[in-house]
C-alpha cells in the first residue's frame, strides 16, 4: 500500500517551527529563536564566489571538495584546533549537518546505539531516526552548567554502543567542555573502543578562552571533528561545512556523500577558501559583538534575579523561566502570543532543559534588549499569578 | 567495537571510478566516461548568483527553497512537462540526486522493496543500500532499445513493493519511454497502489521529440518527478535540482532535507531563477550540439558495422562491444590502458548491459570522434585475436 515511511513519520514536528509560526501570527514579533548570525558574509568571500562563477568553476568537484580548500582547511585545523591533519583527512560537506549525518551512517548500523546529550540540537535526533540508529540520551546537568561528565555516560554504554556525540561549545547550552572533562570522556571512549563525533561548529565563538578540541587528545584516531563556515564567517546560506577524520572514515563518508548530494556548490568552495585564508578580523569582530550581547543579557538577568547558565561559547543563552510557574513550553507559547517575543522552549532540546528557554545572541542588540526585558517582565508577572489561571 | 557500518561497506567501489583511475595512470587519455556537459553555465545565471551574493542573499533559506524559485519551477513544469503544480508541490534539492534519496527515505521503509531498472544509474543502488531498502531489478531488454515494459515488471511485484523507479530519458541507456509504455506502467502502479519515482533530469535533452513526462498521466498523485539544472543549463557544480510531488509527500521530503543539508546554497537558487526564467536559446543550442555529436557517432558506428542502441535523449550512447570477444569490463579496461580512451563498462549499470559500454556525448566533438574511432579499431582488432590471448 502507498504510504509514507514510518521513518519519516517518526521525525515529528520541530518545536522551533511551532514558535516561529506563532510569531508569524503575532506579526511584528521579536525573533530570539533563530540561530543565524545577523552579520553579512565577508566581502572577500562573496568576491571569490563571483570570480569562480565568472571563470567557469561551475562544474562537478570531487566528492570530498576541491584540493585547494582541503589544503587550506588542514592548515586551519592545525593552527586553530591543534589537529594534525593532512588534506586527505578533510571532507567538505554541504553544511556541518551533512557531515554529522554522513558520519553516523558511516559508523553506526541500524539498531546500534549512539550516546547523544540531553539537551541537544534536535537535528541529531532527526539524523538517528532517519538512519535507524538508536539514540541513548546522556544527561547534561543544568547545575553543572550543562557540561557533560564521563561518569554519567559510562552506565549507559552497552555492547551495542558505537559512538559518543559531543557538541562544544554547545547548542542550545552555550557550554564548552573543559579540558579535564574532555580527557575523561576520551578515556571512556578508549576503554570501550567507541567513536567520538565532536561537533565543534562554534569553535571560533567563545567568550573567555578558546574551547579545547577533542581530536588533539586522541592518540588512536577515534575522533571525527565537525566544523562550519556558517557561524564563523556568517555564511549560513552558502552551505559549507567540513570534517576531519581518520583516513578510513574519510573514505566511507565520501562514499556516502555521492548518492546524497554528490559534491558541494563549487563557487561556495572558493568563497570558503577566501574566508579561511583571508583577513580574520571579521571573526574577532563578531566574537566581540556576541560577547557584548551576552554581557548585556547577563546584566539584565542578574539585575532581575532570573537564573541562567553563563555561556562559554556559541551564541545562545539558556534562561531559567521556572519562576513563571510554567513549563518552558507553556512559557514560550504565552510569551510569543502575549508579548511578541519568540524564544525556544527547552523541551525542544530534551527533558533536561524543561526549565529553560534558549535565547539567541545572534539577534541585533536593540531587539535583544527589548525582547529580554519583556521576557523578564513576563516571568515576574506570571510567577505571581494564582496557579488556577494556568 | 569500533568499525565502519555494514551499510557503508555494502556501497562498494564505483566502476566509473576504476576506469577514471586507469585513465589517470595512462596520462593524456580521452575521457568519454564522464556525464558532464562541456558547456558553460549561461552568463545571466552566473550574474544572478553574483548579485545575490553582493546583495546579502547569503542566509538560510526555507528547507524547500525560496518562494520565487518554487514559483518559477511550478510555471516551468506546467509549460514544459504538462504537470499541473503549485509552488507548494515543489521542493528544491541539492541536485536531483538528493531529491531521489529523500523520496526513497520518505516513502519506503527499510526491508520494503523498490523496482529499479537493470541497467540503471549506479547511484540508485547506493541510495537503496544506504536506506536499507531492497532493490528489485526489472529488465530493460537491449533488443527493445532498453525501454521498460510493464509486463516485465508485474511478476516482480510482491506485497512488500512500494515504488517503481523510472528514468526517462535514461542514464546510461539514452532511451525515452514512449507514451504507450508509460501509460501501461502507470496502470500497473495504480493496480498495485505503488508510488512512481520518475527521474526526468534529462527532460530537455532529446533528439527527435520531447519525451513524455509521467505525472500528467497520473490522476491520483502517485508520481514524484525529479528534474535538474545540471544537464539543461550546464550547472552541475551549482547543485540545484527539484522535485514535484503530491503535497503530503512534499512535506515528508522537506522534513528529511532538514537533518541532511538544511537548505540549498542561496546564491545558486538565484542563479537557477535566472536560468529558468531567462533566455532559453542556450538549451536549444546544447540540444542541437548533442544531436550533432550523436549523429556523428552513429555514422562512425554504422560505417564500421558496430551495433548500438539509438539514443532518444540524454547524452549517452550504448555501444555493443561483444564483437571484441570480451566482456564490456575487460574491453573498457584494455581500451583505456592500451588506447587511452575511457568509457564506462555496462556491468557498472547492471548485468543486462554486459555487452555494452557507455560513451558520453557530453565530450568535445574532436575528442569524441578520435575516441570512438580508436574504440572501433580496437573492437575489430581484438575480435580477430585468438581466444587464448584473452
Amino acid at each position: 500500500m502507498r504510504t509514507t515511511s514510518r521513518v519519516v513519520d517518526s521525525l515529528g514536528r520541530s518545536g522551533i517551527r511551532d514558535i516561529m509560526e506563532l510569531a508569524w501570527e503575532y506579526g511584528e514579533a521579536i525573533h530570539l529563536e533563530v540561530g543565524e548570525p545577523d552579520f553579512d558574509t565577508p566581502p572577500h568571500a562573496v568576491e571569490a564566489a563571483r570570480r569562480a562563477g565568472e571563470e567557469g568553476f561551475t562544474k562537478y568537484t570531487p566528492n570530498a571538495g576541491i584540493p585547494e580548500l582541503r589544503e587550506a582547511l588542514a592548515d586551519k585545523v592545525r593552527r586553530r584546533n591543534g589537529i594534525e591533519a593532512s588534506p586527505d583527512d578533510i571532507v567538505v560537506t554541504p553544511g556541518a549537518v551533512a557531515g554529522v549525518y554522513g558520519a553516523i551512517v558511516s559508523l553506526v548500523d541500524p539498531g546500534e546505539e549512539i550516546l547523544i546529550s540531553d539537551p541537544a540540537w534536535p537535528n541529531y535526533r532527526l539524523m538517528t531516526n532517519l538512519s535507524g540508529v538508536t539514540e541513548v540520551p546522556y544527561p547534561l546537568p543544568a547545575e553543572n552548567g550543562f557540561v557533560p561528565q564521563a561518569e554519567l555516560m559510562e552506565p549507559l554504554i552497552t555492547e551495542r554502543t558505537r559512538a559518543i556525540l559531543l557538541n562544544s561549545p554547545g547548542n542550545p547550552t552555550g557550554a564548552a567542555i573543559p579540558l579535564g572533562a574532555l580527557r575523561e570522556i576520551l578515556e571512556l571512549a578508549r576503554m570501550h573502543d567507541l567513536w567520538v563525533l565532536s561537533d565543534e561548529v562554534y569553535d571560533e565563538i567563545w567568550y573567555e578562552s578558546p574551547p579545547p578540541s577533542a581530536a588533539p587528545l586522541d592518540p588512536d584516531g577515534r575522533v571525527i571533528s565537525f566544523f562550519s563556515f556558517s557561524k564563523t564567517y556568517a555564511m549560513t546560506g552558502w552551505r559549507v561545512g567540513y570534517l576531519v577524520s581518520p583516513p578510513e572514515v574519510t573514505e566511507s563518508i565520501v562514499k556516502v556523500q555521492e548518492p546524497i548530494t554528490s559534491c558541494i556548490n563549487a563557487p561556495a568552495q572558493w568563497a570558503a577558501i577566501a574566508a579561511v585564508t583571508g583577513p580574520q578580523e571579521v571573526v574577532a569582530e563578531m566574537r566581540a559583538a556576541y560577547r557584548e550581547r551576552r554581557n548585556m543579557v547577563m546584566g539584565l538577568l542578574d539585575e532581575a534575579g532570573v537564573p541562567y547558565v553563563r555561556p562559554a561559547g556559541a551564541f545562545y543563552q539558556m534562561v531559567n523561566v521556572s519562576g513563571s510557574g510554567m513549563t518552558a513550553d507553556q512559557f514560550a507559547r504565552r510569551l510569543v502570543t502575549e508579548h511578541g517575543v519568540a524564544v525556544v522552549p527547552g523541551e525542544t532540546f530534551g527533558p533536561r532543559a524543561a526549565d529553560y528557554v534558549r535565547v539567541s545572541l545572534a539577534s541585533a542588540p536593540d531587539l535583544l534588549t527589548e525582547g529580554v526585558t519583556r521576557m523578564i517582565t513576563a516571568i515576574a508577572a506570571w510567577g505571581t499569578e494564582p496557579v488556577a489561571t494556568e
